[in-house]
């Protein structure tokens, strides 16, 4: 039998994967050269089908990193003086905010509980904030934040630069492009890829911020700047040699996914999460572990288990449903469930009855 | 008819890729938790079988980041609080040079003549250099630097870090350890692999190194810091969520190197070498751009052509071979040639047939 995993990223590969993969060896992808017309446009073929699954407008710029963790590093590096700004409510939040300090700057930070989201109406940042930094989806507690927020938000602080790890709510949660100036994403959970690349999309006001920085005589890295990004991505290339395979990989999935249609996969990801939280609600033992309806996420569900996750993990991997355990403190008491276009909804009812 | 890549990388894949990869695929490699038992022991035998091949002692760590380029940033970033002295004689040695620029560092370098080598024994290092770059195999114009010159290099200068980028020279030319403090390099080129993973391979006093410069309030990076990628290699792990396809056929390519012998690989590749060098020598108007025999590459074979490299580029294309074109400023009077474990001595009878 094989495992489907439900884990929250990485996570069960897109049903094509291995067609994918082998047409990228046929086709000898993975020995063009990266400076070479046919890498330039698998390159554009690759960002225009993403710019239109995710709605992208033509002035924002898509870039091709190793992972959403040296996205938070590149952001902070380049739009990033002294002072950014972070919604903290676990694990994700928390690297963000930390990369920050890391980087030698003094990030500020509006703390939530875990499980926790924020009461937006009731939050000012401070003035000197150059960059606020938001997770759409806290992967480590299954909670979200919704773009209608961060637009108001961004409607009362329009110079400042918003920043969005869109990492596990991609594609299914929509991203106001007029509220946000950068996202970045991976691609081992929503397209159901093989871990190894990031994504970040950048608008100008991100790179004028950061030739702003380099022009002072700041440090705002050397080959993944967003300005060396940027030279390259308008020949169609990267700085470096590329993950090449990930780049054609992530263009055919997003192939795929405009086909069946984003509506179709929205819809089918809400049937599945909805199915998941009625049920927990109602368990005598098992809640989920966002009380608040408004905070919880379609695409991570997480779900308290008082005696323990480990039989319940054992129980579903011992029937080829591969689930998260809880992240870090919550390790041994949480479940945690990835609901990604890849899963099926006759699937989440098994789990569901095995739980 | 399928291409045979000959390019200097990427370039040819490994024969047994596709296998590699489908193996990966039905194991659920790409779907499992980097945080898990099971990608812990394909981490710990891919540096075990990378460490075989390269006879690496045991006292050096091994790292998986995103290319080569990345590390010439880390290795800068890491080890170098002011001053480091570069090696440079092409296009990847400056850039080696440049990242230390661009990072805000004050770098020194002793420059050579494209084609051409470094006369070592009057070379002086700059006292207060704490770090030296130097390029095993420079692949823009396919100059090789000898271990032993790097060696007595090293007992002129041995409170200086040696950094040695190898990126195409590995794994044919052997390093030596004893006078080496990190090495680096890409996947895409001797190990017949897609591109999108560098490895640094670095001992304690790079480590120790960069725990002094962050202990001095100096941006050393975030999660791709010396001391964060250790901590998470003790583990068997990396910071950010890996290229876990990567090391896992990384993995096994080293165990169908060992297993072939690199002894074998180094006579075949000297053969091939040795072939093209021969003809091009005796040949009326192609000639090795790198006149003088000690600086040549094995892995790298550039050629001139006076009336230009277009047709002959073309000619060999029309029967299945793909070659690269000269680099920068040689783009169209040079033609390089990759003379890697991939490849075999029939195909290179071929190629100098057709030239």
């Amino acid at each position: 039998m094989r495992n489907i995993f439900f884990t929250v990223g990485p996570t069960q590969t897109h049903p094509s994967l291995g067609k994918f993969l082998n047409d990228g060896l046929k086709k000898g992808i993975y020995s063009i050269s990266h400076r070479g017309r046919e890498f330039g446009e698998i390159f554009a073929h690759t960002v225009s089908s993403l710019k239109k699954l995710l709605n992208v407008p033509v002035d924002f710029h898509v870039f091709f990193i190793g992972s959403a963790t040296e996205a938070m590093e590149l952001i902070i590096e380049n739009c990033v003086e002294d002072k950014s700004f972070h919604f903290v409510n676990g694990a994700f939040s928390k690297r963000f905010f930390q990369t920050a300090q890391e980087l030698r700057k003094h990030p500020n930070a509006r703390i939530a509980q875990s499980g926790e989201g924020f009461d937006f109406a009731n939050v000012k940042i401070p003035k000197y904030s150059e960059l606020v930094g938001f997770t759409q989806n806290e992967t480590s507690t299954g909670v979200k934040i919704e773009m209608a927020d961060i637009r108001a938000l961004k409607k009362k602080n329009p110079d400042k630069l918003f920043a969005v790890d869109i990492v596990s709510a991609t594609p299914y949660a929509p991203v106001d492009w007029g509220a946000v100036d950068c996202a970045f994403f991976s691609v081992q959970k929503g397209f159901g890829m093989p871990s190894g690349m990031g994504v970040v999309i950048a608008n100008d006001r991100c790179i004028k911020k950061a030739e702003k920085l380099h022009g002072k005589g700041m440090n705002i890295g050397s080959f993944h700047s967003f300005p060396t990004l940027l030279k390259s991505a308008r020949k169609n290339q990267t700085p470096e040699t590329p993950n090449a395979m990930a780049i054609y990989i992530l263009g055919r999935i997003c192939d795929s996914y405009n086909k069946y249609g984003l509506d179709k996969i929205r819809k089918e990801t809400e049937i599945r999460a909805g199915a998941m939280y009625d049920f927990f609600d109602k368990h005598s033992a098992y809640k989920p572990f966002v009380k608040n309806k408004k905070w919880r996420s379609k695409t991570v569900v997480v779900f308290n288990t008082p005696n323990g996750s480990a039989p319940v993990i054992k129980r579903l991997q011992d029937n080829g449903y591969i689930v998260g355990a809880g992240y870090g403190e919550f390790e041994s008491h949480h479940i945690r469930i990835g609901n990604f276009p890849m899963h099926k909804i006759s699937d989440v009812k098994k789990i569901i009855k095995l739980v």
